[in-house]
């Protein structure tokens, strides 16, 4: 189990009138958990930890190629309340496919809370497209190499 | 076929540094939309057309009973650019359940535009719970009476 | 007084835990406000009143000049409910620089309310810079002459 | 100069079409940094250094009391990139009023990167008002006890 655990700060203002982190923000914190860990930052080194191979670097950058999110679903075990400490988002691979990969996540609470909570699951396919023509790209070798590691079980979700 | 059509104001803000909607953005949107099909605001009458009877006080409005989302998923079908006019959001329902109902959504291109075009589907778990036990509510013969005419078939995801 | 009215939608999503919408969300509906009166998407011409002439197409369009906000002030007057009606958002120009203008802001409750609400004054300083060099840019005659019909007294704080 | 150092997470989403922090996002980071400042979580004791002490247990917690913003001012000193690192927002108090503060913000690049800079400056005047009647209540002298160590000069804006 080669799961990347991203510590996501939460905002008083992921809230909404009900006072729990709102559902459409509850996406946010997995895009920035996913951009974390996929993308480097110019400072990003020290953030994730080493586990963290989802690297451009290692996987040859391709030129003129970008992610899209192609489907996502998520699954709300429980409300989150604002607390200071990161929510511990963790991240995995469910598949590998031609052209997309699954992306699994599960929000834990935060590292260091008594009590282990799982707020929420979810899973996103993340294509690679050329900009140029706008359709999907082939996975290289070395992007299946470099992910494998990752692969894990697809998440499974409660209902249905 | 009653579908429930509620105008959408887009909001340059939505997009992200790709320059498209953002897709937890999307999720807002959707929020917007049920919540205009679902609840009256004090001066709602005008807004979504007279087709919308998802009304609290059609439905005995019982008290001490929240809607929670239990789960979301959402195809994204084509990037969402930005546009003045409202974006024509579908609502109906893909299931009458026991204590919950499915809301199926799909995300159209303005009414009015040349070309229409659809953005992207979605449905929602929504789940009628007691806010004092935190237990899901049954549906009364007044919800169901009420939303059978927006009963359709579910949305039909594209992959998977 | 010419005033350029941009009727604009709240979310619910907009409200925070307190129940009313947040303060940088504020910010948010005026500069949805702000592009939909400086700027024509494709499809924008029926969207704000014939008077807005904050028009680029009328200003000579300068390539490679983009508009920065430098500074920005706003004062909330009292909390904005959450309603179905678009608020009445009314700009003005409260002085017309160099190489920047002042955006003066009034929100105001919907048109239609029986009663007529200020919510909040806010002024921004815009600036045109050239991208490439990254500084200001002097305003054209075209711009002064397009936008001097705007001009009116700068907003008053109360407070200050 | 007794500052309180407030580390706040970006996240990609907070950048905009341009690729640069949006204006509106700017104001949601000062209010992370406050809600830090100001406000205990359950779990806050380790995240804010322990100069912080706007603390309510401090100040004898006044029931029925809450802060509203009643004016905020933001200057925008250059565009802020995206980045893994904490922004280093910086608080102090500018005015201690009869029943208001004034909070003053700089925004820093995050402890540990080689150059060192501030991206904006703001205030804001925060309020406490009596939820019961929406007046104002003065502050006590508990409160301006534990509050002067954090006076300095109020935040000096470049324009104007």
């Amino acid at each position: 189990m080669t799961r990347v655990h991203v510590p996501i700060q939460l905002r008083w203002g992921d809230l909404d009138a009900f006072g729990h982190v709102n559902n459409a923000s509850m996406l946010r914190l997995l895009e920035e958990a996913r951009c974390r860990a996929f993308f480097r930052a110019e400072d990003s080194d020290d953030d994730i930890p080493p586990t963290a191979v989802f690297d451009p670097e290692v996987l040859g950058s391709p030129t003129g190629v970008v992610t899209l999110i192609a489907r996502q679903s998520i699954e709300y075990l429980r409300p989150v309340p604002y607390r200071h400490r990161p929510l511990d988002v963790q991240l995995w691979l469910g598949r590998i496919g031609g052209s997309s990969i699954d992306v699994c996540y599960e929000v834990h609470s935060a590292v260091g809370e008594e009590e282990r909570v799982v707020y929420a699951r979810a899973d996103a396919v993340v294509v690679l497209v050329d900009i140029a023509t706008g359709r999907p790209v082939r996975l290289t070798p070395e992007m299946r190499a470099a992910w494998e590691p990752f692969l894990e079980e697809p998440v499974a979700f409660t209902r249905r």
